[in-house]
């Protein structure tokens, strides 16, 4: 980045299906020939998609512990992902990268929905827990498939934090996060001009079949109303197409403050979409209709974080007692 | 409502310009006629604008306090207004109304931007008042036209409060509120079912006429992804047209908890446009994928109420200390 310009190059890429006997060195030979398609693009920050270094597990529930084990990293770069690193070092490209952590933290195993941020020269420069862990917790047999998030991650204890990198000051989330507003807007209050993102979402969601046909328009609604509400670049990126029998939504997308798409994947495969971001885009929209300081009034807010699920009338005023009061 | 359907047949009533010289009387005469025309259409709630009652006054600078009582209603209904509540309850239609309210509270007297739900038995069952006041508080001649709300009005004091009425749990909200995602959640976190909004909304935002061609993105934007992700119908319903000069914009729609637009009105004048809206249809994305109790994450959203602005990476970790932590 030059000091006189605040356009970063981004590259969005999508993959397409990643079989479960796929070994990581194959994926990340892939991951490998976008991010050299992106250099040749003039890119200086790739996104690839959540879990992005093997089939989305979690569709299978597996009880056997040294099974489950093998999904998750337990460092990174390890000797697996190190080429990656390397090449992307030696372009100069920054990348933003989800995969299965295994960790010892506070004395005890623990398994995250991870995504890291690595600068042009090989550096972590940020790391990202997912928090809104979608599906359920145990087995399912009734469902197509699972979707057991809920049993092979705790939540996220990172927070939404944001890092000055790239120029500019940059958020990340994953797949679940982006349909909650609370995503956007944590980081929003952080200053943030770009959310990375990376997702793997089945088209069908076998507890409300009647949403699959609104697979696209729901992608689409939160990521251009997190966008627009926080006046920051997006930049979604899927893991698309059967996967293992499943069919995963694409429509990776970089939106803009506006709330406009103005990159998007067309296909179910290997896909690179690139767009020049001009974070100083960011700024109309934070200095004006979202100057938070002018408009923002959380004495109105209390029950974002005084409840996770809905409360009854009586409860809701013990939390906001402006909702008590006569009028 | 029959206790054996939970369906709302709502007509959202667009009115088009007030001119400066119209009086209450004339106005309500155009809400009266909107609401017979919603009877004939089997409706039991009518939608009104935010401020219906009068032109759009806070584009003026007014200095005398005279001058700018006139634009307010003391009682309700008073005179003028209750021809509306009669005709209404003789009908039996309930309404949702946007006007400026004068009132003495707490020794002081004070002015909101405020909106009621009437029952089709005429009588008021909730009272909301504006919360997210748009524009500035002083003159500002080089604007085309000023957007004096922060001058006219106080922050509304009720919080987003919900009333049980048609059947169903319903909830209010006032132009500028409806771009807010904290508006529609702190109402979806009271299991609201349709958030009834009003507004007035010049094309043109002088500060930044490069939003200007994007108003009817927005406007869409913002109450779908709000019906979307709290899963709950909207009705947004606008003054539309060249009022005093200033073209306001239309685009009055009925929003289903699909996050789809059900109804639209296609001019700038007054329009009714009405929907069958299946209450129940609220449940399947209150009980999958925005069931709030099993994904939402409060720990996580401390900055949401713990700062109106944007704070620094120092100031943030204060408030959400895990956005410190090491990992």
């Amino acid at each position: 980045m030059s000091g006189s310009t605040r356009i970063v190059a981004v590259g969005a890429a999508q993959l397409g299906p990643i079989a479960k006997d796929e070994t990581r060195a194959q994926v990340v030979e892939r991951l490998i020939a976008l991010l050299r398609r992106a250099h040749a693009r003039g890119c200086k920050l790739v996104v690839f998609p959540e879990l992005a270094l093997t089939t989305f597990y979690p569709r299978w529930y597996i009880e056997d512990e040294a099974e489950l084990d093998r999904w998750y990293e337990t460092e990174m770069p390890g000797p697996e992902t190190a080429p990656l690193f390397d090449e992307a070092k030696r372009l100069g490209i920054g990348f933003y990268l989800g995969y299965a952590e295994l960790t010892h933290e506070d004395g005890a195993r623990r398994r995250f929905n991870t995504a890291i941020l690595v600068d042009g020269d090989g550096r972590i420069v940020s790391k990202y827990r997912k928090v809104h862990l979608p599906g359920h917790a145990e087995h399912e047999p009734w469902r197509a498939f699972q979707h057991l998030e809920k049993r092979y991650f705790e939540p996220g204890n990172l927070g939404f934090r944001v890092a000055d990198a790239f120029g500019g000051r940059i958020g990340m989330a994953i797949c679940n996060d982006r349909r909650w507003p609370e995503t956007y807007r944590v980081m929003g209050l952080q200053g943030v001009e770009m959310v990375l993102l990376g997702y793997n979402t089945p088209i069908h969601n076998p507890p409300a079949p009647e949403h699959d046909a609104l697979s696209w328009h729901h992608n689409t609604l939160v990521m251009q109303s997190g966008a627009y509400q926080n006046g920051t670049w997006v930049v979604g990126v899927a893991k698309a197409g059967v996967e293992e029998g499943v069919h995963q939504m694409g429509g990776t997308q970089i939106i803009a403050p506006s709330g406009e798409t103005v990159a998007l994947a067309v296909t179910e495969g290997d896909e690179l979409i690139t767009a020049d971001c001009d974070l100083d885009l960011c700024r109309s929209y934070k200095e004006t209709v979202f100057a938070f300081h002018k408009h923002r009034q959380p004495h109105a807010y209390g029950l974002i974080t005084g409840t996770a699920g809905v409360v009854s009338p009586e409860d809701a005023v013990k939390i906001d007692p402006a909702l008590g009061r006569k009028a």
